[in-house]
């Protein structure tokens, strides 16, 4: 097959290119790189797989692809593409769920022990030059809740329930988890929230989930409870979410996803207290995560050459 | 016996009152309560044991209770109380360590992750209103070094392991430790630390760990190593090391203890980049402390009643 390999071109992520490939281990392919729209065109012709950032799939010509198959995106996130009116009928969105999961359960686990320590306050306490002793209990004593138990949410869930939290997870077909203590559906949300310490956001963005943790439902929140994001900045109400952090009634928040990206510099987000910004990178590790990709890659191919669904086949309806 | 219970007027901690007391289940003695020197001196005819913040210890005449035979120190730190020379020859001095384990080993797991995941990094980037996206890798990538394995050192490379690192412990005997790939004596350090991604202090303050973490040991950490100090100030020559995190030597540093507390407003220490600073609070949890003190505590008095080597008497000679 013709195989288009699309890195793009701001070096936000390590590119992949011949090494990588080829540590991969796929052979029998015509593999080509491009870094623009241009290279894209000028494959066009032969193209039958794609493999690219969602944000970089979204300005080609897709449609110019008469052979394409596969796209096969290198982020797990793809409501950048959403509603998938570029990608034409009959050719397979791939993503690549799954790479994050290690590095994300370690950040969630980091993330989740920060707020429990409450970090975000004795950073806002350092930057007023202000020593205030408080002490705190442990993870066990702490009830969570994690919305999404995809790759992400279930390495969470991993981590945190080797240090005995009482877990719950939220999920869309509300089916059981090994390492939750309960799951529910999304419709329990509003539910649960009240008895909810941490509150993790590791669910795709969708139109489903747009401002899913809104104000009201930060409302439901008791005071001092925790709110930590690795999903996607949209999935939050960020104005209400700084409010109730300013109004103290929250007890902290560790964001890495944000509505704008990146934050610029002037903007509320840098001055709100007892608020942890990471710039997202919460989910990416760069020693494995284009092995990884191309692994997952791999056994999509494999799958789509038997005639079977490529395991991270993105289902256009739900939008993951 | 007649237990004299002081508890520092302060109110640094909890206090340990008739309700506490009664929990513990320690019956058939005469308790009496104090906060004061003066208090202490009420009861010193009779008293047999003293159960007091070591720093309270100090302030007080134990020459006066001629029937002293405990004193069990309220913290796992007795260095306040160096040399000893308050503490009458054949009085015991017991210290609570242990008590501070579980929350030690947590907070221990939190710092570095959070070194691994640049939060040192981004804390000040945020500060500063800058976006700078960087992206790190696992635990199992990191080599950590442990310099003492007691209560705490011991929890912090239990927590470690399950997350792969590969873990040197630094301790007096140099015996081996169930969660640590190996254990050197003090002596080894100097050829340890070129090796070392993050260092944890973890031991007590005594004439032989005061400046432990030199200038010169710090020069021989590997540019953007961490370091993490749970154990006490005077373990680390904190101007040096703030020294190499402002030059950039060092990756980051979360830091629990100092050479003064409270730090004061103004002090250096605020400002001094890709730190994180914590009031003294990574091993104290406050919902079992008093309870786990006291239960340490009734091991000692039944040890001692039955003419054995209470569990945590302290050394003189060694000074914890």
């Amino acid at each position: 097959m013709h195989i288009h390999i699309h890195n793009e071109p701001r070096g936000v992520d390590q590119p992949i290119m011949a090494e990588a490939w080829a540590a991969a281990g796929i052979t029998g392919h015509h593999v080509t790189f491009g870094a623009s729209a241009e290279d894209f065109l000028e494959h066009a012709a032969t193209v039958e797989v794609l493999i690219a950032p969602p944000w970089e799939i979204k300005r080609m010509d897709l449609a110019a692809a008469p052979a394409l198959k596969l796209v096969q995106s290198t982020s797990a996130g793809v409501d950048s593409l959403h509603p998938f009116d570029g990608i034409p009928a009959g050719v397979h969105l791939l993503n690549n769920r799954g790479a994050h999961a290690a590095k994300a359960g370690e950040y969630g686990l980091m993330a989740i022990l920060m707020l429990i320590n409450l970090i975000p306050v004795f950073v806002t306490d350092q930057k007023g030059e202000r020593w205030a002793r408080r002490t705190c209990g442990l993870a066990r004593d702490h009830r969570l809740t994690i919305v999404g138990l995809g790759s992400l949410g279930g390495a969470i869930a991993a981590q945190a329930k080797r240090l005995g939290m009482t877990i719950t997870g939220i999920r869309h077909s509300g089916g059981a988890h090994p390492d939750c203590d309960r799951t529910l559906p999304p419709s329990a949300l509003d539910e649960v929230l009240p008895a909810t310490n941490i509150l993790v956001l590791a669910c795709p963005l969708t139109a489903a989930t747009e401002n899913l943790l809104s104000s009201a439902r930060i409302g439901r929140l008791p005071v001092g409870a925790g709110v930590i994001n690795i999903g996607r900045g949209r999935l939050v109400d960020q104005d209400a979410l700084f409010d109730a952090l300013e109004a103290g009634r929250l007890g902290g928040a560790v964001l890495d996803v944000f509505r704008q990206e990146p934050i610029p510099a002037g903007d509320r987000a840098w001055r709100v207290p007892h608020l942890i910004i990471t710039p997202h990178m919460s989910a990416d590790n760069p020693a494995t995560y284009n092995a990884d990709t191309l692994a997952i890659f791999a056994r999509n191919l494999a799958a789509y050459q038997a005639g079977e669904t490529p395991p991270t086949l993105v289902d256009r309806a739900k939008g993951y």
